[in-house]
């Protein structure tokens, strides 16, 4: 044991292929021989010390673990304050880390956890406890800085337009004498990334999505009507794809529009019940709308090829450039070629990721703000490339793995935090 | 061209795979040497004399309609008044087949077609034109008399299973510090049949769905609270998929409880919705809702194999029973066996079938109300037996095809009829 240990921790929202990038790093630490935990619930888990030992786990499950959604040892949001104001906790966490001979931390998550990563890598140097710490890059917002793209992104990015391309077949089906409007609402609360995958179902003009509401573009509600009405009148039918974080000019998102039920609550959530009410009411045609939620970002079964391979690589770098004594680094996406797509594994250093945020570039959305560029499908058509289907049991649902998760025997003493 | 045509026609919602029965028909009748015409937009292209001339579509194209959600020549929601109230609609339609040779027209729909179909071969009958009238099944309702199963079901009962399973993955990831109850709504307006789909997810105690809000159950808010607050106590969280048709004690639509947003519109459906703002208020436990809408019926991406393979088979022995003369049948699936699961095709008589409705049985229900019982799933497991995913083009999307859809020369006068 003297050889130390590598831990693991997930944090943030979960994705379809963040589990790959798990099952990299334990697969590629065991070709190392250097055992594996993971923290339970992230960085939560490591606080607490509950860390699960995965050298129980079967060669099997961590093959399955490749194609399993989710956060197999559960993630968490939970966000470690400066050290200046809670130094306590660091020094709780490297108590963890030297109870269990834990030399090289890997953290997967975005902004934050890069931000998180940063700062025990500093501390671990300030207390004199050797430790390497590594980010790993997971996000379906797509929104880290230096990296290309993010592992996550691509497969929700597929789902979209799959998703697009299939309810719009649909509603052209219905349009003649049913419904004439579909609305599509997806994640992305300040970038519009999601939505402007949804693009790519559209291959000629004409065909769906018809117009993107951009969280990045005010919502104009006499323009988006007039579209509306327009595409309607030219093409039949209407499909729509909104980001949930769609915004009026003074700012106000349009899911929080005030809404309450009959029970007198709040209504939670949903810009697209309010576009489809609003077309309802003021063109009067018949609207559906879809809003997908967790379904998008844990859609394994149609993930990408492209992202499940990019999640894999990410997790086999974290663990090489960890036990090279790679302090403080992020392996990163670096693209080299749009078509043929060529991309290749870099580190970057987390100073230059930590709590930055990568915007939707202007040149991405057309000049009248309801499609996408062909800069945008340049870039964005590469992460959709290729399938990865997860095997399916004969019961014809996919073969997905739990683990044992048992964690490792308590060296030191209870340590309290709030759920 | 004396020789006559068959005429197809799709009707009702559509599904992942009507189209797969399309392609059948069209592909048995060429063997036969028999010219398909194809109505658009259902009926109602019959009743207007806008007949597509499926001749002229490539054989590529109909082997890719076998894959294609939607229905590619379009469908209707329009309902043919009784002989008695509208014979004239009848009698034009008559004229429109006697104008293009039609001896042969097939109805691709559910109860309400059944009775359509039904009616055109009564007064092919009476008005002395030589006509054969089959019903072709078709509904992801499920609720189709006589057949076993309906072609459609299969499939959106497959991803809703593979969604509830992936996206409990998720929220179970999340749930030591941020989501903690899930909610699925699904179709299902007068039975059951898909939110049952959804237990199959389930294989053993603990695994989502934790809870399956019938619309054959009325709703009991207390008990439901109930549920969901001990589910998150032991299980850690609580997935739950709720049918769009659920009601209330007095019979009243959740979904209809009266919401209302800012711009002062009534706000259009959502069961879920509702249900997680009486989780917040109630419990305070964190709450996501998911409604995928049109996307679950069109998800031919993730369609069962088995569906696919009944949707073909019912369109193949429509054509035989048609050009062997039997009229005003339907062909349906007859379960011969469960496990190994066997089927077989049959022809039964649309007056069995016409307007009625198949209910879900009450044994399928476990006794407190939220779960499937072990007959539910010897039934529906083999209904999603098989994955049948369509071929991908290199961009990443599905190959689907969109017909050239190239209408018939009009031979008689134009005929007006509401959209």
């Amino acid at each position: 044991m003297s050889q130390g240990r590598l831990l693991y921790a997930q944090s943030g929202g979960v994705t379809a292929v963040i589990n790959a990038t798990a099952a990299a790093i334990i697969d590629t630490a065991r070709r190392r021989k250097v055992p594996v935990l993971a923290a339970r619930n992230g960085i939560i888990g490591a606080l607490r010390e509950e860390l699960i030992d995965t050298t129980r786990e079967s060669a099997a499950a961590i093959r399955a673990l490749r194609h399993t959604p989710g956060g197999a040892f559960g993630s968490c949001r939970y966000k470690l304050k400066s050290i200046e104001q809670d130094r306590a906790q660091y020094e709780r966490l490297i108590a963890v880390f030297k109870a269990h001979d834990i030399r090289w931390f890997l953290y997967n998550g975005g902004n934050d956890s890069a931000d998180t990563a940063l700062k025990i890598s500093q501390i671990g140097r300030e207390l004199g406890y050797p430790l390497t710490v590594v980010g790993v890059p997971k996000t379906v917002d797509n929104d880290l800085a230096v990296t290309d793209c993010c592992p996550g992104f691509g497969s929700v990015a597929k789902y979209t337009a799959v998703s697009v391309a299939e309810a719009g077949l649909d509603v052209e089906s219905m349009s003649a004498s049913s419904t004439k409007v579909f609305i599509l609402e997806v994640m992305g609360r300040h970038a519009g990334w999601i939505a402007a995958a949804a693009g790519l179902a559209a291959r000629k003009p004409g065909q769906p999505p018809h117009l993107i509401l951009f969280p990045e573009r005010a919502f104009d509600e006499a323009a988006f009507l007039a579209r509306v009405k327009a595409t309607v009148e030219k093409v039949g039918y209407c499909a729509v794809v909104a980001s949930e974080g769609l915004r009026d000019a003074a700012g106000r998102f349009l899911a929080e529009a005030g809404t309450s039920d009959a029970f007198g609550h709040h209504q939670l959530g949903g810009v697209a019940p309010v576009l489809a009410s609003l077309v309802k009411a003021r063109l009067g045609y018949k609207c559906h709308w879809a809003l997908p939620d967790y379904l998008q970002r844990s859609a394994r079964h149609i993930a990408s090829r492209t992202d499940a391979e990019q999640a894999w690589a990410v997790g086999k770098a974290a663990v090489e450039y960890a036990l090279a004594g790679r302090n403080a680094v992020m392996p990163v996406i670096v693209r080299t070629s749009d078509a043929p797509y060529r991309w290749k594994i870099e580190a970057a250093a987390l100073e230059r990721i930590a709590n930055r945020e990568k915007k939707l570039p202007k040149g991405y959305i057309t000049r009248d703000g309801y499609g996408i560029t062909a800069a945008a499908r340049r870039y964005l058509e590469p992460l959709i490339h290729g399938e990865d289907a997860p095997p399916y049991r004969r019961d014809g649902l996919p073969d997905y793995v739990r683990l044992d998760r048992r964690l490792l025997r308590r060296r030191l003493a209870p340590y309290a935090i709030a759920d």
